[in-house]
């Protein structure tokens, strides 16, 4: 194996794991480590805090560093500093899926012309190996759909909703008590986090780049006990899933959404923090793979492995294989979700009248959607009645016509929850 | 992409699938195809007939072809051909376990002396991606354990038998109608074919050599109607479980049986003719990896792969990657089943007498094992009654040396069945 010298951008949490891990590996030496503040006491034994530096640049124009791990995430200043190391001629290992998602077509285009390599196994779903495998032994294949669990702080928390009964905000407070959740949990619970790195995934997958604005993006916190219960009782888990397709006429679709997931469905069993992708293409059919998605330890798995299949294909030549080089140089024709159909779930606040399972029967039938189960749901005080109605496949774009029609009708008081199903 | 000339040796249901899912690929040429009747018909549409030869050696000695893919099985006369193959400077591709678990030593030794590579990732679980990501990716773990569903025919068989309260020889027989099981079952329901893939898997995630001779091996065929019941009414089901682990002494346990697996556990969700491999390592903790592990389709997806990193290899160096070539030149000291440490299910069947289960307990103690677990099932006609009993983890040769004594009491009527437990 070659003996590589990188510079680590970033020395967090992910930034530490990796470092530790490195120690058993001769072959890789750590020349320098950029943070943001030189002076902070890192929790490492025997740390050398002459390997700091507080400007990344100093990094990517070191003329004796091979490759960059960058694990420090975000656009700014990092793509800037990365495409300065790219232009000096080096390879870069990176953790950063926003990164990818929104820059990675300059970046890739970039690396390309200067015959250098981006590997990014650490961006998607943590320790779980997904990246290399799709680009490598499962490279004979058509993929055709991912579904996936891609954020495990949204998993944890409505894993701990649906055993523990807690709101969502409880359940929230549980995680950032936990870590499991920052303090601005955003990123997580409105699903950027899991668009980023579907877009990665579908990139890959179906050979096309996607434009990370158009992939339609719901979080979970809207998700209340009752959707839970309901979704329980229908014989489904609620989970945050990440989707692209590819349709029949080439199209793409990508897309991050709360979905009832059947029981039996391997993705309803994937727990807490774990993650779970499933793939499907042929000729190998369903595949899933299922891990720690976060975490020092399972993320140091991911970009050390890149590093050292990088150094045992450089011992052999200084060509990247073509395998690690982008060539997804079409753009995805990415449809709107008003396009797609799904099954559906909705919840609906009614006035406790006759007629109303009526209304909402027609005002559906009209709008093309079968429904498949209609189920009242107890009586509240306020003689207001709660109904989950479960659709066959409909049009997105029929379902929001009904909603907004049955919304005008003096017996429906509100429409509580849309959301998708997998069965 | 290099431009490849292959061989390929048998014809049967996978290297059809192989040569179907060439057709997409034009870097790959078949020139000829080994086969053992050159005149039976062919079921692919436009077959060049002049393709076929009833002799290997035609293939292996020809100096067009590059790459032999072997998907004939067996031991003789593939390990002649295939050594012919290396001497004469080809790289290999092949699904053939049998072969790899009991000659891989001499053959992978005789691969790097000639500097080709011998790939394999069709030998274990079919479609799923495991050989190459453990050799690539993952190469930054220490693997310590891997528990696997890794035989389709002994899992669909187990599955049937548990929701369909078949006994063994009704699901068995489904099994060969619905071409799961072969006429001969003995490779499947025996262990073999579960015992080929832990070897060449464990092999691999160790880095040591393993005896295939020295696996202990124990089949599905001692099954009952009743253990499924009493795993079920215990919260387990009951699969064949492929197993590895280092010990802590560095020392190597390798075994295939059926065993008690948690309803909670991943593998335990996994049925009919999926397989699933669990793997655990250091720094990347549990990853599970799931789907078909037999067919064409889905081994065609593997011995493709294989084809088309090699050929992305060889396009930029003659050289094998060193992540390509066999490194485990250390033997495994493998342990004997007696000196493992397992948690136990007993089913025994005794006279109906109200000191039995003092009898059974007081066995046990002597024997050094904990029991956690006593369950009596029912009383038979004949006035015997059927015990359940569960252990904590204990000795085997205890065990065995319990089960020995408790046979000597005139309470006991018979040891129905030992099985292990996995939490």
């Amino acid at each position: 194996m070659k003996s590589l010298n990188i510079g680590i951008i970033g020395f967090g949490t992910v930034g530490c794991g990796v470092f530790e891990t490195l120690k058993s590996f001769n072959e890789i030496t750590v020349k320098k480590i950029a943070v943001k503040n030189i002076n902070k006491k890192r929790n490492i034994e025997n740390f050398d805090n002459s390997l700091l530096t507080d400007n990344p640049y100093e990094i990517v124009n070191n003329p004796d560093i091979d490759v960059i791990v960058e694990v420090a995430g975000g656009i700014n200043p990092i793509f800037d500093v990365l495409k300065t190391a790219i232009n000096n001629g080096k390879h870069i290992v990176t953790a950063n899926k926003e990164l990818l998602a929104k820059k990675g077509s300059e970046l890739f285009s970039l690396a390309k012309e200067k015959n250098t390599v981006i590997l990014y196994e650490a961006a998607v779903a943590g320790g779980i190996p997904i990246i290399m495998p799709i680009k490598t032994i499962l490279c004979a294949n058509k993929i055709t759909k991912i579904a996936a669990i891609l954020n495990g702080t949204t998993n944890y928390i409505l894993t701990k909703m649906a055993e523990q009964e807690l709101s969502y905000e409880t359940a929230l407070k549980q995680a950032q008590e936990l870590g499991y959740a920052e303090t601005d949990p955003t990123g997580d619970v409105e699903g950027f986090d899991a668009s980023y790195k579907i877009s990665i995934l579908s990139t890959i997958s179906f050979n096309k780049r996607i434009d990370i604005n158009k992939i339609y993006r719901e979080g979970i916190t809207k998700i209340t006990p009752q959707d839970i219960k309901s979704a329980k009782e229908l014989g489904y888990k609620i989970k945050l899933i990440a989707m692209g397709r590819v349709l029949d006429d080439g199209k793409i679709d990508v897309r991050v959404h709360p979905m009832l997931v059947a029981k039996k469905h391997l993705l309803a069993k994937v727990n807490n923090a774990t993650n779970s992708i499933m793939l499907s293409g042929y000729p190998v059919g369903d595949l899933v793979f299922t891990g720690a998605g976060a975490g020092a330890e399972p993320t140091s798995s991911s970009v050390v492995g890149d590093l050292l299949v990088l150094a045992s294909e450089l011992e052999i030549t200084n060509s990247p294989l073509p395998q690690s080089i982008c060539t997804h140089n079409e753009t995805a024709e990415q449809i709107d979700i008003g396009d797609t159909y799904n099954d559906y779930y909705i919840s609906i606040t009614t006035s406790n009248n006759p007629g109303t399972i009526g209304i909402i029967g027609t005002i559906c039938g009209k709008n093309n959607i079968n429904i498949s189960t209609i189920m009242q749901k107890g009586i509240n005080k306020d003689n207001t009645a709660e109904i989950v109605v479960l659709t066959e496949t409909s049009k997105e774009s029929d379902v929001q016509n009904a909603l907004k029609e049955l919304i005008q009708s003096e017996s429906i008081k509100n429409i509580n929850n849309l959301l998708r199903v997998m069965n």
